[in-house]
């Protein structure tokens, strides 16, 4: 297996006492000078403090400190949650010598109560005495919320003739009492890549992987992904527009999928791991459109719950998702490779012994051909079941 | 009780044996010869065959029959879907002398099965014996799928010194077994109205009535919603732009209203009537946006269920509608009259108990103000329960 390690970076996990009792809720990554970092975050307006200053951070140059706790989001805190998030930064910055902005941070957990600043402030000495580079498992526990397994992935690259590595941790989003489900996710790599590179890198990385997971439809206050180059890796800058960029951008994307799909099958409740692939499409937009629709609908889910090949609940979401004169007679759907639908309902050779037995499969993929164009898009998704419910309803009760 | 009757309107109900035993599953009702008629249809590119079919004869002018039948939606079936509801109509004319084009079909059930036209056509003499003005109950308990009860609804209005009546039925949409819950009205007047102002005053209704219920977000392929002028009442036509028009427009609104109320309560597995306002919106687009939004989140819905008042799920939902530049210290949320957020957060004044209080309750309004500028928006909606999940996911297996 690959080592979870990037040479130069270090982390630290301690329990700061933020919700959780008996288990580590704060880490501290570390980067090393002159390393870079770009980040995507959550689109929602109501975005948390840290989502705010991280971002302010990030904006003014290279961070030295990734600054992540679990148990609190300091969502919905307004003006008090900001200057919380000032202070752990403040605090941390003058434990470890480097500037307020230098720091990012990032908090997952319940919405709607202030952040212990006390307690992450005392616990800062202890991490930053216990940062090594073979930290990446702790942290990826201490970061969990309702996530029943820690989410880690490393892989390596040729950079002609050059060794990369590229690792990541993750947390889950939605189904996993999504109050508490932030998606955070840390990917870093040894090899040195400009700032403008890197960027580019990860939004590629990630629109089909963390962007393309759907697990119940909401986004979070608290979304986060960052990909952090830490330039350690012998023979300079990978060069934007390069093969080595391709191998290295390949590489951040097999760890985002990894990642993404370790995300999807964590959801409490989910039972199927399904794959819905939209193609020849018009648009890169539309596909994404039908894909979404069949993705969020409550139907398709509950019949995937079910075990259910009921074709016509995924004709309908096909139906209703927006598209400007859609020829119905045009669409053909398949439950892997059993063809559901052609001609405007239901095949003619299909049976519905055939759809069970793929709709049984633990993991299985939903592929709908619109014939109107070349465009694809893909979002991984799982089902509706009465433990969704459950965890969502009996949270906070 | 405003009696269930308009002048000239017969209706008949009989088992024909389409998909249940022992029940009527089968509705002719008849319109008097110069009646006017108008209809709205469901926007899915999937349709129906009836409703394709409706919507071409609808177009040719005024109709004589509307036939109705539950327990097959004759959807998803293609070409011949479509010959087979050409087939009943066909033999409708023949037997009650009128042009096939003056039949307007609507069927409910389930999807992608072929029509029982035989069994339709044999029962349609003695529809046509039994057509009578008292019709309007036996036909509602006729056209239920998974409904629990019949859903009608009565009222008059005076048309200067003239009394006009609207009377209304209704089948359920979403959450009732949704694969057979398409929603279909049928509304009535005895007053004449032009065809124009009839189409008007219909999408005037069903704007913030039928279309302005949310079960589940997903629409079926047979939705429609008819309403239909007799011409009987004495006095002559009611003009475009007149008081009466407004008076009565105003009465075939409340039977709407009552009707999409009735099928929120009626929604198997839903405990809780919740209303959604938004308003303070730039415009009734994003104020809608808002509301389904907020009426379409899983999370919300399992809160709603839960009568748990976690306010930053309706929070995140209104951060995550897509509207540009919100400022987030403008928006407030009220559960009934209870402040919940202000200022970006949580109301300084709010409390646990006063949010638990509003959301005990079986029928409540979350209120969602958002500072930017005159527009306004409705959405009814439930919780999603236990029993949405077991009723979608065990139907059919």
């Amino acid at each position: 297996m690959t080592p979870l390690r990037i040479a130069g970076i270090r982390l630290a996990a301690t329990a700061a006492g933020i919700r959780y009792q008996g288990r580590d809720d704060l880490v501290l990554l570390e980067l090393p000078p002159g390393a870079e970092a770009a980040a995507v975050f959550t689109t929602n307006a109501f975005c948390a403090a840290p989502v705010q200053l991280a971002r302010a951070h990030l904006a003014q140059g290279r961070p030295r400190y990734l600054l992540i706790n679990s148990g609190n989001a300091n969502a919905g805190t307004g003006a008090r949650g900001l200057a919380d998030a000032e202070a752990c930064c403040t605090a941390l910055a003058a434990a470890a010598a480097c500037a307020p902005e230098q720091v990012l941070p990032f908090s997952t957990g319940v919405i709607g109560e202030y952040l212990p600043v006390e307690r992450i402030a005392s616990a800062l000495p202890g991490l930053l005495d216990g940062l090594e580079t073979d930290g990446w498992e702790a942290a990826a526990r201490a970061i969990m919320t309702t996530d029943t397994r820690p989410k880690t992935a490393a892989t390596r690259c040729d950079l002609g003739g050059r060794q990369a590595s590229v690792v990541g941790m993750a947390k889950g989003a939605g189904m996993i009492r999504p109050d508490m489900a932030t998606m955070l996710a840390f990917i870093a790599t040894d090899a040195a890549v400009p700032a403008g590179l890197l960027d580019e890198l990860l939004r590629a990385a990630v629109a089909d992987t963390f962007n393309a997971i759907s697990i119940d439809g909401d986004t979070s206050t608290n979304d986060a992904c960052v990909l952090c180059a830490a330039g350690t890796l012998a023979g300079g800058p990978v060069a934007a527009r390069s093969t080595a960029a391709a191998v290295l951008g390949e590489a951040i994307h097999d760890v985002c999928e990894t990642l993404a799909k370790a995300i999807v099958r964590d959801g409490e409740g989910a039972t199927k791991h399904v794959t819905i692939e939209v193609v020849e499409a018009a648009s890169a937009a539309e596909a994404r459109a039908v894909a979404d629709t069949i993705a969020h609908s409550p139907l398709v889910k509950t019949a995937l719950f079910a075990s259910d090949p009921n074709w016509g609940r995924i004709l309908a979401a096909v139906g209703r998702a927006g598209l400007d004169a859609l020829d119905i007679e045009q669409v053909r759907i398949w439950l892997d490779d059993c063809l559901i639908v052609s001609g405007g309902g239901r095949d003619a050779a299909y049976t519905e012994d055939a759809g069970r037995a793929v709709m049984s499969r633990d993991a299985f993929r939903i592929r709908v051909a619109l014939g109107r164009g070349d465009a694809a898009a893909r979002v991984i998704t799982c089902d509706l079941s009465y433990d969704y419910v459950r965890i969502n309803a009996e949270y906070r009760t």
